[in-house]
């Protein structure tokens, strides 16, 4: 059963009526975020009921001990841990002495709604108490990004039908738990508090990695909007500071608190100034105060809805779930710190170590690269490669050799932190996604430079990592890779994963054509990266024999590439043929049985034929996209997208508008019944490439820029931005025609539906 | 590095002088056990070194929670947790008021023996005080084979330079903690105390599975060998029971305490009477004395030996060893009780959950079929019989029908409880060898009623798994078994495994047989079988069919079957190209580099030729040991015995003796740096085939009794004798001839190489 309680709305999460079995799903889908901290959407006040607590900070992480049944070599000893971070937003509540709690009074009127034009998180309800008092209460929250350090609440209470007492307990808690695992667990060690007037502060560490992190707040009230002051009394316990406020006010008065607060923390400021820091942003944030502040938010939101929005018309659902995709993609991550990346839950949850994973390289960053400026792709890029030592230790320690690199398959430091062999040892065509990427940015950006700079140095090691990967097969007479997990991940230790050895031919090749474009036209860079690297002549010769010798399955009698050698074998009955009550079979089927049943969680061979689709014809795609969607259950996030994107391209118009769907509402939704978990944010960049690529076809092959837009039968149009190269292009389909707009000062060439168009600047052109 | 610091002795095991360092492996070497209970050979005075407590009760486990990195659907929630018991053997001892710790004496002239022709622990030497005081100690202890709940422990000391205070307090104590998992955590509940004159008892109760055992100690005192009685204080604690008894000696005088303690549990007796039968069990042993019962014990012992012992000449540490190894097995199984079964390390570790591995069925019961009265061996089989339930349980967790059995990698109760999705979902191997076992008994014994009554239910149950399990390939035309592990667990979730095809193949057509057989013979029971199991005749039509058209992989080339399909891909290089500094390859290597290399914890194609050698022709043997033996690299512990048979069928002797030697003092020199963890049991069973199957080159395919001597060139000569069908039969070799002496009182047919030979009663052939 899917949840399905969100209310459309163009550009509002909303949530109507109070229904306790939602809480932890809407702590997730109302999750705020500002790319340097985040937190789920946990109420303020005090509440009894089923709740997961999240706040949490970019970049700080915990290094927790690697707990499995059975050790195998190789693991590593410790994961890097989310980690959840001391409480800011917390306001007791007490009526009359009663202590707010909607797990106990009636809830009459309950809404929320969570804007994404502003990121602005609302609450309004009406709670009444068992004795009969009745009060209403409005709360708006949300984390500015002008001021990314700080957050701000404003919380009113209204007495409906009693004058009496209110009062109010803003803390700070410093004592938080972690849900995901070693949950009794302290990770954090408390330095130090603070009071002053309104304000409070609390100095923190992680243990081990030596986070210095201040958490602080600031309150001021207000009653009818009218600024007041207060006396407070002060509570301070060993993990946390609570001031305690109260007033008496009559029946209709609305009494409010604006409680500024957040964290400044030692990787952006010196340790010794962290409080001096917190101190100066909340006061400067509370000088502005709570509306001006919104206001400034809402113009920094319509800054990156200016290009990264994308309009549908005719099909609200589909409206409301790619602004939401976009909307939270934006809160986890805006780019500008090459030291941060795209968590799999971002801000939302604390499940998965780590905060990298091939995601960022496959689906983000060509999400990042179209709708911001492309210095966030960069960034991203930048990360790896300053992680680029990490992963030559990584693969030192599996074996490999001189300089070979093999990146981790989830990491926060770029430390390996994973560990079910099948993935961790295995997966490694991860290491294929780093240079896909490098790629991607260059053939889209045009920075060639970027190779002198940083590439190539990436590649040679990558492609170092491949020759020594694969071994010669005396029987096949060919190359082999074998034992690997593809990105299928329904099939383990499989050998000849066609997606993999593809991936490794084509980084060899790639690593060789950069270094021939170095020689030429970089001999300085070229110069000093064969200094760094110690690159011999004998590797490269030994590259061409691997790429050139590959070895890829194939059948002759299907005529499509096989995912891995043997795949004929298992009994290829389509998904279609399996009864409801057996899936999803990753809940209903032990391991063994979806490992050698024929169902893709995600189809790798497909995913290569997305990634170099021109490689291949036409023809080619639709066999292979014949052959191997009817066997894929789509158990991933990361499935559906590549699906609708393909299958936009094959004309397969009804399958590309269910994948697009089936991507784009997942969590508002809840298809996979673990959104109380967190969002899937990854997967939410393939939901924007399911539009932009798959129905609107841009590609951006051989330094063109190019479209084939298609609209599904039940959208009257849709519209998207993006930035290529030095231009903003304008894409507007309906079932007429087509417009591109070109936004900027020169003229543009592109080309559409294989006949090239230039617009000129400022200009439009219909097709 | 290994320890090798054992003294060669033909019937002792022997250590001499006192290293801290050894203390841990010797507790393991000098272990106790007498087929209900045992104990690592911890000392029972305190002990403030590194000390591995153990004591074991046959049958008794705890259900301990799964922990795993990342859940795997179809995983058990609990594995049965070999559980430490009680603490019956503690006394402490001090001298003058001083504490003796031989981690903080000074020691001298240590040393320890265990004399396998009783069974037999003694214990003596100097310790030095450091002001100076001296005391002989010597101690003896053992367990009793005639009341195998009661083992009994002489302690006595002397002083040397000194007049003074003795004081003894032995204890019981079942405060006892496990190292192995959750090291911290209580699994027993304390239920009641009792003290009486000089005996004590704790009645305690395991957690969650509910065993009652009653832990008993009675005491007397001797000086110099006089029976004396003493006064005493009594210490009560929790979960504790301690006598305090202290005697003023002279220099030269011998004070000893005898300790008879044990166990009485719930399995054997009503939980009313545990205590009762505990007090009546330690009276009537003191009431024999430690003398008396010692002389039984060597009896009991002697009568072991009688036919399971093997005398080799000419080298005593191989002599020695196989003691060794034959000792360990009497220790571990008695063969009278159908609900216990044989831990891989009995009762000398508490590693590795569960008692009950496929080891018993391909390595044990020959040895126990042929050196004791067959009802053993059957009660090996029974304990399969009564676990079937459980095993199609488990079948139908992971999604198998109509009463297919899977039996359980690892099991204490017939649940399965082991947690790596490649072994415990994958290797199905293990449900080939229960039907192999019951083949080996019935063709050994010639017990067919066995098949009628009990045997022919687990047939079909498994015979129904593999059917299920199989699935047709189209490509292939044929059938396969894909997503396997096999005995050579350094490959994981491979497509046709050899071994587990042909095993698989072999049981359909067994089962085939054998019920043809029944309907001939056996007409009630198989009326009975048919409807209990519900057994149609499309079914053994669907049988036929897979068995005669299972694929099996090959190569043209090389002329032997493959491992699993796709082997040929690997890089072929032997073993001995290895550097030394790469091995064990489990210690040195990543998981995933040893899965890629071709290199083999224990050949499974060996182990399928080896169970199916009349299958095969001996060039068939000859040339699949070449192309497996090079890329062993023999980390599993049951890997050697079966190349060393094989070696010897096929003339290779050296290789035969090497692999000889590798298996039988394994534990003693500890080849594989663990022994401290307890010792390997089962595959000392292997040890026992080495010699019989391959030096003696014993056969029983089709119902025949076969030899072919051989003789390792440094041994004078060996003798064996086995039990087969009604008749005893004693084997001696040596260089010039060899000898069958037929001990029993009819006739017996044998064939030594190759001929047909009669023995008369009690007569004597010299070939």
């Amino acid at each position: 059963m899917n949840l399905n309680y969100i209310k459309p709305h163009e550009w509002k999460i909303i949530e109507e009526g109070f229904h306790k079995e939602h809480v932890t799903a809407s702590e997730s889908i109302f999750s705020l975020g500002n790319g340097a901290m985040g937190q789920r959407a946990n109420f303020e006040e005090y509440y009894s009921g089923e709740s997961l607590q999240g706040s949490y900070i970019g970049g700080i992480y915990y290094p927790d001990k690697t707990r499995v049944g059975w050790w195998k070599n190789g693991y590593p000893e410790y994961f890097a841990k989310v980690l959840n971070a001391p409480n800011w937003i917390g306001i007791g509540v007490k009526i009359n002495g009663k202590v707010l709690d909607l797990n106990k009074c009636e809830i009459i009127d309950f809404s929320r709604e969570l804007d994404m034009r502003n990121g602005l998180l609302t609450r309004s309800f009406i709670a009444s108490f068992p004795d009969g008092d009745m009060v209403k209460v409005h709360v708006k929250r949300f984390l500015s990004m002008a001021l990314n350090e700080v957050g701000v609440i404003k919380y009113s209470i209204t007495p409906i039908n009693f004058d009496g007492n209110i009062e109010y307990e803003p803390y700070l808690d410093a004592g938080i738990l972690n849900e995901d695992s070693n949950y009794d667990e302290f990770f954090w060690e408390i330095l130090d508090k603070k009071t002053y007037d309104d304000e409070a502060y609390i100095m923190s560490k992680t243990l081990k990695t030596g986070f210095d992190v201040c958490t602080g707040m600031k309150t001021t009230f207000q009653l009818n909007d009218a600024a007041i002051t207060l006396e407070k009394e002060t509570h301070s316990e060993e993990k946390s500071i609570t001031y305690q406020y109260t007033k008496s006010i009559n029946t209709g008065d609305t009494f409010s608190i604006v409680k500024y607060g957040g964290y400044t923390q030692s990787m952006n400021h010196p340790v010794g100034e962290l409080f001096y820091v917190s101190a100066q942003k909340l006061n400067e944030a509370a000088s502005i105060g709570f509306d001006l502040l919104l206001e400034k938010q809402e113009k920094l939101w319509s800054r990156i809805w200016d290009t990264a929005d994308i309009v549908i018309n005719g099909d609200i659902k589909a409206q409301q779930a790619i602004r939401f995709n976009i909307f939270q993609l934006n809160q986890t991550y805006s780019g500008e710190d090459s030291r941060l990346n795209i968590g799999p839950k971002g801000f939302t949850g604390e499940k998965y170590g780590g905060s990298t994973y091939w995601d960022t390289e496959a689906y983000c960053i060509p999400f990042y690269m179209s709708t911001k400026d492309h210095n966030v792709a960069r960034n991203l890029l930048i990360y790896r490669y300053n992680q680029l030592d990490k992963a030559i230790e990584n693969a030192e320690k599996l074996g490999f050799k001189n300089g070979a690199a093999l990146y981790p398959m989830v990491t926060m430091n770029g430390e390996e932190c994973h560990n079910e062999w099948e993935i961790t040892f295995e997966e490694i065509h991860r290491n294929g996604a780093m240079i896909y990427a490098i790629y991607n940015y260059v053939n889209y950006t045009g920075d060639v430079d970027y190779i002198a700079s940083h590439g190539m140095e990436v590649m040679i090691a990558v492609a170092r990592f491949w020759e020594q990967r694969a071994n010669f097969s005396k029987d096949k007479d060919q190359f082999v890779i074998l034992g690997v997990t593809g990105p299928n991940e329904y099939e383990n230790n499989v050998n000849n994963n066609w997606y993999t050895n593809y991936l490794a031919k084509w980084c060899l090749e790639y690593a060789m054509e950069n270094l021939e474009l170095l020689k030429e036209n970089y001999p300085q860079d070229y110069d000093r990266i064969i200094g760094k690297t110690n690159l011999e002549a004998e590797e490269t010769i030994k590259w061409g024999e691997v790429a050139r010798q590959m070895y890829f399955p194939y059948s002759e009698a299907d005529g499509v590439y096989l995912q891995q050698d043997g795949f004929l074998d298992k009994e290829l009955i389509p998904v279609a043929g399996l009864s409801k009550s057996e899936r999803p079979i990753n809940q209903k089927w032990s391991w063994d049985r979806i490992l050698r049943s024929p169902y893709i969680k995600q189809a790798d061979v497909l995913q290569g034929f997305y990634f170099f689709e021109n490689h291949f014809d036409d023809k080619m795609i639709e066999k292979h996209f014949d052959f191997y969607e009817p066997l894929t259950v789509h158990e991933s996030s990361l499935s559906p997208c590549v699906h609708s994107i393909l299958a936009s391209k094959i004309d397969r118009n009804e399958k590309a508008y269910e994948m697009y769907l089936r991507t784009s509402r997942l969590d508002l939704d809840d298809y996979n019944h673990e959104v109380h978990e967190g969002l899937h944010i990854t997967s939410m960049a393939g939901t924007w490439l399911s539009i932009v690529q798959g129905f609107g076809g841009m590609r951006n092959f051989d330094n063109q820029l190019s479209f084939d837009p298609k609209i599904p039968k039940n959208w009257k149009s849709y519209s998207f931005k993006i930035k290529y190269r030095e231009h903003t292009i304008k894409v507007f389909k309906n079932h007429e025609s087509c417009k591109f707009y070109n936004e900027s000062d020169t003229p543009v060439k592109i080309i559409v539906s294989g006949k090239e168009i230039t617009i000129f600047n400022q200009d439009l052109v219909v097709v």
